[in-house]
């Protein structure tokens, strides 16, 4: 008989609270740095939890307006979960993980997309937009998402986490700061900012840490905002749940963090905060193969997708290339960014032919699974990059027709108390 | 009964011979020009046929050295069949195109991809490579192609034109030759050089013109290496046999050409020659949506996917990050190109270590259906994009395993003749 | 900021234990009758949860042995959590059910299939095997499944209610009594039995009704062993979380119930507990179509699957025919089902040759998701029936290869005390 | 330089006129003997082509009545192209065929798909329907079909071989003839009969042949009609161009034989001349695996299906039991065959519901990719079938709305010239 005996959940190693902000909260820490110390330990082959907040530490509400979009305080970020410490792992090895399972938290059935300000976060089309705050909140229905601030769609998560990683050496640690150090000063009052250098202020580890340790943390640590060659903030959508990932191992016991975790997400997070954001829970198991480094020529993380990615087989794919002829016309040398911007803008352009906003246009393309294609990288002058909206996530038939597009009113995405767009 | 009566085939508009330089043939030209009249002309809703000769126009042999590839005159590129012009389309209209079939001619089973001379032509890898020239032949068996200067392998084609476009008007054509102008003059004397400005030297119009036509053409006609806002050499492999493109129109008849046939080719055609390139027959049907450029906000073409590209489910993902970690580990700003390229260095390392070299590993990248996904471009200063290696073109299981990768045997690609590499 | 206070879960409406029998649980009932009456209430375009417990109500345990498979009680079965109404719905409407999630309970992370002995219970081989009891555990680690009693393979599952249905109105159910009964009369005595018949014994309403409703309720309700106009136990896997299915309704309110649920199926559930069986929790959402029977019409449901159902495209696929070839080499007149059981016995033999026992080989062709199409069902005599195993659930690679298959130890499945097989 | 002397095309080893009656043709013929010689043959490696002819031999014509469907004589078909001969195969061996290409020919770019007479041919539903002769013309354009007899409709073909085989050993055609001969005897006078025993009138073997060795073939012969043990008239729609099929050789050389070439067909083929029937070209190359019915216990042939098959992701799935309710209401045993015939009347109503005849939409599911899979056959008495329909063939959203479904006028199929349905 089935019996409470017989039935052993898997642990969670790592408890969180989502409606608590991060600093007051355990195992969680903002920075990466190899000081840190594990939080959790586990031996290979064991089935474990993590719970995790949102990016924010809970900064973003389940409302109407964008202020707290407008207001985030990005010091603080991104929360992560650990570090977790697998027993056996050492620099030079492999870490295998297994994405087991990416979900909200029961309590907790919605998610949000945020267009940041230019001066608070950017954005792909920060700049072009001269970007206000904008947010849409998701909805949880099982394996989809919809939204009251985007309505006519609806789509399957592809759940994973924004970032994951191991744990940096010293050494490598050094190249980070010294690579991006040399970045910024080379573009010294970028608004937004080309990169983010160590920031004391907000760093935060929810352990008790020698002091000379947190200020080493605090003062060193690597920033959160890209990922690197351990992984960290990658924000690819397709490491999702029941995906396959190898780590190379810098620190004995790897010391894995994540966090960031998003219900769905598309190629790119235009928006920055593109993806669905939300607190959840992540499960995972993982193993070791020694000198995996050597045997795999591992520089970044490598991985196996899952058999469960949403498959939506029907798709309008836009066209970019390296010349920004939604702006000022200005040819590009090979530029790939620059090329899916053009196809992003024109996604938002038909997007906004069938009736929503380009807010609404911007938001969707960040955080429903379209599909981003680098086309062809070698036709100098111009890279050729795509982007396809799979039109199976929207309620009505939008292909282009002979009549042309029916345009219907879906209203705006949530935007600032004071009406500014 | 069926009767050859009741049997009427699709008619070939353009016929050309494949075993025969480009420069003596009908129907074909190698600039874009609105002078260029149509060549054919068609009703919207005809089924009709279009052959085209590869895009060196002969220039390469199906043999087992790389002089050829070595020697290519680049001026004589690409060879394009058309124009066809179809009733009734007029400039702001869109041109519905289906490609209804992209094959080889029987006589000619057979398809190549090159890596280009870092000074003749060059690729993705051109400088980091310091390239010398090298190719692959191969084999059309039905719907796969395999080659004996890369065994071990064997994938589905998913065939397309890598260049197709419509004609463009002379005030477009003026903005092209402006703004790759400048950006020719910012990087004087660049090996390879970041673009092509008009070159009457190897212009050709398979008609018979006026002489001030022919001179226009050629001293104005914009090279056909890059893709455009009228699609052009995009090189997008799966804008394939099955899909419908919606093109804008910008003279009278749309003066559609097409050529550059590509058997397969991998997202980015890295090694810039990196298609199976292939002389073959394109199947072509067209409609016009009057007023189109309006109606969907056409700035390029946009297009549907076919229902029968190859799908192969199971792959191993390569990320790569805007850092160039397998050079002099300089931090670039959000740059996809960059990153694009350390994720097809890390897979071709890898694939180093299961026992192909350099240059096939580079050749397989550019030839076989590899998907290449922009993860995020917001995360500063490090865009990340992906690059998934399809399992199942192996013949072997190639998955990292515990005790490491089998390395094989598996020779070397075709060189010149000289042996230098 | 996020707060407990704007974030609503979405409700459970029917909550059970999955360690207690069924029979002392609230809101639980196995018969089919338009008389059973709603245990809930929900109105249109409501998000709500409803919990089920396995389908035998808690009789098999996690352990080693399958004494409880022998002595299932299947007098007991299927414990069904419901009925539902949905306000505003009436004979004739299209039920619209979105099947939003699927899981098991998290304090239970496990599920098994069985194989029942042939006289209590039976299977599709039952027969031919002479089944005595088998089963295999499963343990649930995220989206995956593995099987200490079937090593060597993993793989997504694609979770699904095996039952759920409206009530049948009280015509509907004379008309399946009726057409039962005549069936069970010309093959009286028939081991396995051909149909089962209205059953008090076991007969079981967790809601306190009156005495005569609950006795018509267990003299005349249906069974719940076969799928009928209403649904019911169809056990199609591809109804699985994501699908939304259009439903026919008979009675007021409609009266939806479900249970049965199952992680993972293979077509045909062919060792009849040949799900993985589990206890867990459903998320439902409901819309009404007015008039739909007639709309569409609709005389058993029609759904739409997933598009995060399990995709694997490598598979190797085995035919079967409508002749007994592995038995008495009888020719069946264009019977399908002969025909499956051939393509299913080829997939045997082929498992049995990479290691697997028979019994092992039986419960995963069951349990995982195996496709099998009817091919052709014109050829006379012959029905061509396939079964398509998807390659990427095993460890290794199991293709055919020159050299023959590797052999490998993979143990044997849980069997009885007694050992007899 | 590409010359005529380094392409070297696939050679063509039958070569048929598909405008002339297979029985003056060479290369071609109707029934399965093992002493039919090889009329060519092949080493394993070769990559080779072999026309086809339509499975009547030309008897049906492009017009717009079914007469020649209604006049149709049986005794001729199938004609094969055949036997060829693979050196070093052997009774006992497994010989992989790859099928790496089915295409028509360019100058006959159609097929049909025919609704036999119940007295001459039947289908899946002649007596049901009472079946009279209809048809439909499809007209191959590239990759897709479209038919005026069918508007409203566009696919891509799934095309394959219906029916391949190696040829069978005396003892093996011993039983065949046996087994079946006692079905016939056990349904003597059926309509449409329950098989064909071995009919002189109409065989034909296209090689000069001894007398007696022709009468041999003409008196014992296995008719074409079903599949069996060597593969045969299996009608697998995925057995197409691309896959690659694993045969157990029951005679030397092996003698593979093909024919009935199907531009697409859904599953069941309904209508029993369902597919889109065609004459056309398949390419092939074999190998030869010794030993291999032993090593992968072959009863029948195995296969890897096609990357290439066409992908509709977006379905509608009707589902069906073995309860006769379009009919008389009987409850079947059990019973797939009548499950799925359930299933295909639940789709052919609602097909007629978007304004679809019966007959139209009777030969678009036996045409189009349509799916089916068992989906359970445990679940006694009712077996459970399911027929998908994938939507992205369809002009139009056929998808159930609230509204109800739009009923178009799509006009009528091919019918007899004395309007007879």
């Amino acid at each position: 008989m089935a019996t409470r005996a017989n039935s052993v959940p898997h642990p969670t190693l790592i408890k969180v609270d989502p409606f608590k902000p991060a600093d007051v909260q355990e195992g969680l820490h903002n920075r990466w740095h190899p000081d840190i110390p594990p939080f959790a330990t586990v031996k290979p082959g064991e089935v474990f939890k993590i719970e995790c907040i949102d990016w924010t530490g809970a900064q973003i509400g389940n409302n109407d307006n964008s202020d707290d979009i407008k207001n985030v305080n990005l010091t603080k970020v991104h929360n992560l979960s650990g570090p977790v410490a697998v027993e056996g792992a050492e620099p030079g090895d492999c870490l295998v993980v297994d994405i087991l399972d990416v979900t909200p938290f029961e309590q907790m059935p919605w998610g949000y997309t945020g267009i940041f300000e230019l001066e608070n976060g950017g954005g792909l089309f920060a700049r072009e937009f001269n970007s206000k705050a904008c947010k849409a909140i998701w909805d949880f229905k099982g394996v989809y998402a919809t939204s009251r601030h985007i309505p006519g769609v609806r789509f399957a998560g592809v759940s994973h986490p924004g970032l994951i990683g191991t744990a940096p050496s010293a050494e490598l640690l050094a190249t980070w700061n010294k690579r991006e150090g040399e970045l910024i000063a080379a573009h010294a009052n970028a608004v937004p900012p080309v990169a983010f250098p160590p920031e004391p202020v907000g760093a935060y580890v929810g352990q008790k840490l020698p002091e000379d340790v947190m200020k080493k943390v605090a003062t060193e640590g690597a920033r959160t905002i890209p990922g690197r060659e351990h992984g960290g903030n990658c924000d690819i959508k397709n490491l999702s749940r029941g995906s396959r990932c190898y780590f190379p191992v810098f620190v004995k016991g790897a010391n894995l963090s994540v966090g960031d975790l998003h219900f769905s997400q598309g190629d790119g997070e235009l928006s920055f905060c593109g993806a669905i954001e939300m607190a959840g829970i992540i499960t995972f198991s993982t193993s070791i193969i020694k000198g995996g480094v050597e045997k795999f020529a591992l520089k970044q993380p490598i991985f196996l997708p899952s058999p469960i990615d949403p498959l939506y087989s029907s798709k309008l794919i836009f066209e970019g290339i390296s010349v920004d002829y939604h702006g000022d016309g200005k040819q590009y040398n090979m530029d790939a960014t620059v090329a899916y911007k053009q196809a992003a803008l024109n996604a938002i352009a038909y997007l906004q032919k069938i009736g929503y906003t380009r807010e609404q246009a911007y938001l969707l393309l960040s955080a429903a699974p379209i599909e981003s294609h680098v086309g062809a990288v070698v036709d100098s002058p111009n890279a050729c990059v795509t982007l396809a909206l799979p039109l199976g996530i929207f309620e009505h038939d939008i292909l282009p027709k002979e009549e042309g597009l029916t345009k219907k009113d879906f209203g705006q995405c949530a935007i600032r108390s004071d009406g500014l767009l």
